[in-house]
């Protein structure tokens, strides 16, 4: 999983890439909750092609079912799950994650989540909700910068260490909260700890309030595959508080999780 | 949202089709639970692709971060669920949804589910869970045959005739249950009775022990955009005592997200 090129970086056309299915996925990706329905021009202006060219697009796309249109306004419809959700499918470490984060969630009254890594980011592959009011309200797919959260500490964990330091080299910094570390040392620091531990704890890094305690997913190679967290709020429960009843039930289920998984598996 | 052409159907390259588009498409699809990880020969012969004409999509998406290869073989990253994520958010409807689901699942200590309707079947969008060991194992994305399901008939209920009808001339019937109903009268009869009464309960139609009852999401409009439901378990709770206990908790919980509902979403 390398870092990917947005769009004003992605290559020239030539015999290894087929630059008008890279603007077809742009056009989808165009479609968000600012923008859920659009007309052709506005498809054409964010994505940066001709009216011609997302029209040819978004025609497409219609004949397959994946947008829908009134004539004037264009919507995906949900068949465009069918893209993105193969992925969750062709994972089947998921079906067996499930029930035991589940029993975590029942364990300890806070939401449990899986996460990969993508870049700088940590990508929401599965989630388990507690049912309380100030539960977090991030689904599947969704995305953190991953050197602020304690799955992305444990994930970065895992990586060769040039590796780590090149995607240092483009972090973006933003200091969420006055506990944001920001500094390359402190942040190579955190990562370092994560892996001599085996388990990471964020607090309030990201959003004040908000802490989470992290253990990675290992395949049978023993390589990360994906990291195992619980989140809670600072105000019902304190770091400390959080480690000492949370973190060894996590490691517990981590260990579990990661007794299933092949070798195959990413 | 028609009936989708599948790959045998789709139509010639033309200044209104673009091709290489939707077979890049047809290549993310052809990853699965069966096949989570192809090599180039794996997704040619399953796309119908020619090696080289897969060679170039695999590479394109991989340039993009969709895909990863260790050199042989090709899976897809996490990346993947931008697409189907973009679909999700653009549906602002289920933000203020979620919450008022789990109050419901808080009530009935049963699964709550969201979806639409897509050709002949459902498209799960929105699940919560009730931490139960027989709690159904759907996620988002997943599809089920809108006839044989209460969330199904109710949207097929708010169709015109003649497209309800356009549909069931194409459709395909399995006995799944000894319950199921497989005729046209009978199926009719229960879309018409769903449409009289505003909601839906289907009893072990679609597989044995599996009760449901949903009632319809409607947006200001009075269009029904998506359908709700509460799923249980026949041998915890009878057809009668679903209908007695859940109903009016469902029908009030749709009612207070159809008012959250703009004219403009589907």
């Amino acid at each position: 999983m390398n870092a990917t090129p947005t769009a004003s970086e992605t290559p020239k056309p030539s015999d290894s890439y087929v630059q008008s299915f890279a603007r077809g996925l742009d056009v989808i990706r165009s479609f968000s909750a600012s923008a859920p329905a659009q007309t052709l021009s506005e498809v054409a202006a964010r994505t940066g092609l001709t009216r011609a060219g997302a029209r040819r697009i978004l025609l497409t796309l219609q004949t397959l079912g994946y947008v829908h249109s009134d004539g004037r306004l264009f919507q995906l419809t949900p068949r465009i799950l069918d893209l993105g959700f193969a992925y969750l499918s062709s994972m089947p470490i998921w079906d067996l994650a499930e029930p035991m984060m589940e029993t975590l969630v029942d364990r300890v009254h806070e939401s449990c989540s899986a996460a990969v890594l993508d870049g700088l980011d940590v990508v929401y592959v599965l989630r388990v909700h507690t049912h309380k009011i100030m539960s977090t309200n991030l689904g599947v797919g969704s995305r953190l910068p991953a050197f602020w959260t304690s799955m992305g500490r444990v994930l970065l964990a895992a990586l060769p260490e040039d590796e780590l330091r090149a995607r240092m080299a483009t972090l973006p910094r933003e200091r969420y909260t006055r506990h944001t570390v920001v500094d390359d040392a402190g942040l190579l620091d955190r990562v370092a700890e994560a892996r001599a531990q085996g388990w990471c704890l964020v607090d309030q890094e990201l959003e004040e309030g908000l802490i989470s305690i992290a253990a990675p997913l290992r395949n049978r190679a023993g390589q990360t595959v994906a990291a195992l967290n619980i989140s809670g709020q600072a105000n019902r429960t304190s770091a400390q508080a959080m480690q000492a009843q949370f973190l060894p039930v996590l490691l517990d289920t981590a260990q579990a999780i990661s007794r299933t998984l092949g070798t195959r598996g990413r």
